[in-house]
């Protein structure tokens, strides 16, 4: 991913937790090898929404829209949450994100217990910004989840004191307001100014859905960007998921502002929400990377998912050359680095940089016949047809994280075990409503 | 898949090629046992529109739209095929479609060598309807692919005596005119009277890209299905691939004769083609299956990713409760099994039905947790959540072609390797033009 420079066939040298050396032939005495003849390396993919407190909840929400998939299911089934069933479901999401390849997360975390989460990434070994969320108000918010700002925002500095940075830098803390509808204009607007003191990202969610885009305008007489915009919040460690139904004059200031775009391809058409314009934003210079956003509306964390359907999605609105291959796999791995701040360590294999990344076998029925000539075009093999079953290896910050899709830091058959057995309690709990 | 029938616990007794009972505790005292506690069983997906022959051509045709993806890629491609690449471009396709769980399919086969294709499916295992393609005509067709239409339709009455009805019943041929671009009206005229004279199908593109249907309408004065029921080709028969830009009046000619839409929403959208109006369709009472198409414009052969997608594309535009994911696996499996005719036979999992199913575990992290409670939907798990790697078993026929993910009809190692050979000769004998 690094511009300019072809596929190459090289050995790949890493020193503690950095890229050594890129190069044919290394020779090093005494290391570790891992034997990667035949396989294809390359940086791991770096989602920008996900909510890993929800991958629990995978199969329990379908065939609804926003506002009632939140009402009806997800905020009960978040509200009735205990640590270990928060536990259980962040460590399900990172061992399917690490199984599918994705080695860096913004994840929007969680109200209360975030460091619950933030213990799941260090174990786990992924790299991840957890939020600490933002719901003071909203309808239908239920009580468990809401709390008051001023001790949301106690919280989160915190916890950005003992976790911000932690690991090495392999874990950060993010503040996440949930959304305009869950947060006061006082609140956004402190979220804002701590951000900025503390060197923190924002994120949040924007423009998914035209009901809620309706009810931001009713509330405050302008668009959601625009409100955002007003309070302070927009610039470059504003981080935006779904900007579906934006104005010209919001996909303006975005542009001026250098806030960033997630997009969430899979979430957007199950909610029925929408097709963010991308090929737009990205025209005006706008950052956009990708997520799965939760387990309930995607059914999956897949990188892959993402970036096939990032690309189809658009070809019959703006035609089959649009979004080729390489510029979607560019937004799921270097343009994903770059939107958290991150670039100087991860998106791309480059010698100094963090060694996070993945091995892929794509001698597999499904991506064959591969041959490397001018004819085939390898990234429309990883973005149209591979999968997560073709990632073999993934390393992360030096350390391999899963070799022969077996995942070293977490007990795959245990954690499966105990999802079930949380998520029967849970339902047990929750106060699901049809 | 049985209207009214609820996922229920059970033993499953084939005997022979059928299926004797399906009840709980069965006892068969001597019969082979195949262990499937914890495992979903379900009816094999049956995909009613794929190209076996282009297999081999997957990621050589990317970012490109119909007529110039073929011309510049597919027709050359095609026309440098020989019988051993030919081959393999099957055998890879139906290695494929038995690991990813497919058991039945509707192929537009080859002008010539077809029975190339079919002695690859006899081997294989699976149920398929092979093609005999018709192009006596076109703008950029290539010589080699031409064929003189005696030619063709004395080809295609030999093969239908050898082949239709082979193997038990489990391999039958159809009558392919590849689209109305290619073939004279004489031609397909007499292609709707000899496959109602054999009994066998008519399997054909229609109305997929706007160009295409704009060349149709200067060649004939008329819309592409207008001009398929004014020869006489409309019907319970006639199989219809894309149908993307229908007007009013063609959409009631298809449901007021029976004929059978094959949606391929991968394909819809990699090529730009568009978006098939499939809730709209249903609505009208036309029968509507799923199939993945060609390698070259999806790239993968699975159902899964087109049962994910069909029902994923339709919620922007009609909302997030259409095509709710029960009837997406209904297309995907029964539906199809009407569209070919062969509902007496497949389809679904019912005593005195052949045996053709697939034994899926949903046990793995990115299908987790799994609970039988009134909350989680087993078919949005299968729809959203589930992908070929979910697949242990395949039965075709009361054969088992797959177990523990292993092909047993088909040597993988073999066939990729051959794959990547066969490949680049035939690139280096194709005429590819950029």
């Amino acid at each position: 991913m690094v511009a300019g420079q072809p596929i190459r066939k090289a050995d790949l040298l890493i020193e503690k937790n950095r890229i050594a050396k890129i190069a044919p032939g290394i020779s090093a005495p005494g290391v570790e090898v891992i034997e990667a003849d035949g396989l294809l390396a390359m940086p791991g993919f770096v989602q920008t929404h996900i909510h890993l407190c929800q991958t629990l909840f995978r199969n329990l929400a379908n065939d609804l829209e926003l506002l009632d998939w939140l009402k009806k299911r997800i905020w009960p089934l978040e509200a009735a949450h205990t640590e270990s069933s928060l536990a259980i479901s962040a460590r399900l999401g990172l061992l399917e994100l690490i199984k599918s390849g994705t080695t860096a997360i913004l994840d929007m975390g969680s109200v209360y217990r975030a460091e619950t989460i933030l213990n799941e990434v260090a174990k786990a070994g992924l790299r991840a910004s957890v939020g600490v969320t933002f719901m003071d108000e909203g309808e239908d918010v239920p009580e468990e989840l809401k709390r008051p700002f001023a001790e949301s925002l106690n919280y989160a500095e915190k916890l950005a004191k003992t976790w911000h940075g932690a690991e090495d830098g392999r874990i950060r803390i993010n503040l996440a307001p949930r959304f305009a509808l869950s947060c006061s204009e006082d609140s956004l607007r402190t979220i804002a100014e701590t951000a900025r003191e503390l060197g923190l990202m924002v994120h949040t969610h924007a423009s998914e859905n035209r009901k809620e885009v309706e009810q931001v305008r009713i509330s405050h007489g302008m668009g959601n960007v625009e409100y955002y915009h007003k309070l302070g919040m927009t610039g470059d460690h504003l981080a935006l998921a779904h900007c579906i139904w934006l104005s010209e004059r919001e996909i303006g200031i975005l542009a001026e502002t250098g806030t960033r775009v997630l997009h969430c391809p899979s979430s957007n058409l199950k909610l029925g929400s929408g097709i963010a314009n991308i090929p737009r934003y990205r025209q005006r210079g706008i950052l956009c990377s990708l997520g799965a956003d939760g387990a309930p509306c995607n059914n999956n964390l897949s990188a892959f998912t993402e970036m096939r359907l990032a690309a189809l999605i658009q070809k019959p609105i703006h035609g089959p050359k649009v979004l080729p291959a390489r510029e979607v796999v560019q937004m799921a791995t270097s343009d994903g680095a770059r939107a958290l701040h991150w670039q100087e360590d991860i998106g791309t294999l480059e010698e100094g940089k963090k060694a996070d990344l993945i091995l892929l076998d794509l001698r597999r029925p499904h991506t064959e016949p591969n041959l490397f000539t001018e004819w085939n075009d390898l990234y429309a093999q990883l973005v149209y047809a591979a999968s997560g079953e073709n990632v073999q290896t993934v390393i992360v910050d030096g350390k391999v994280l899963m070799q022969n899709r077996k995942v070293l830091t977490i007990d795959e058959g245990e954690t499966l075990a105990l999802a079930r057995k949380e998520l029967e309690q849970l339902i047990g709990r929750a106060n699901l409503r049809e």
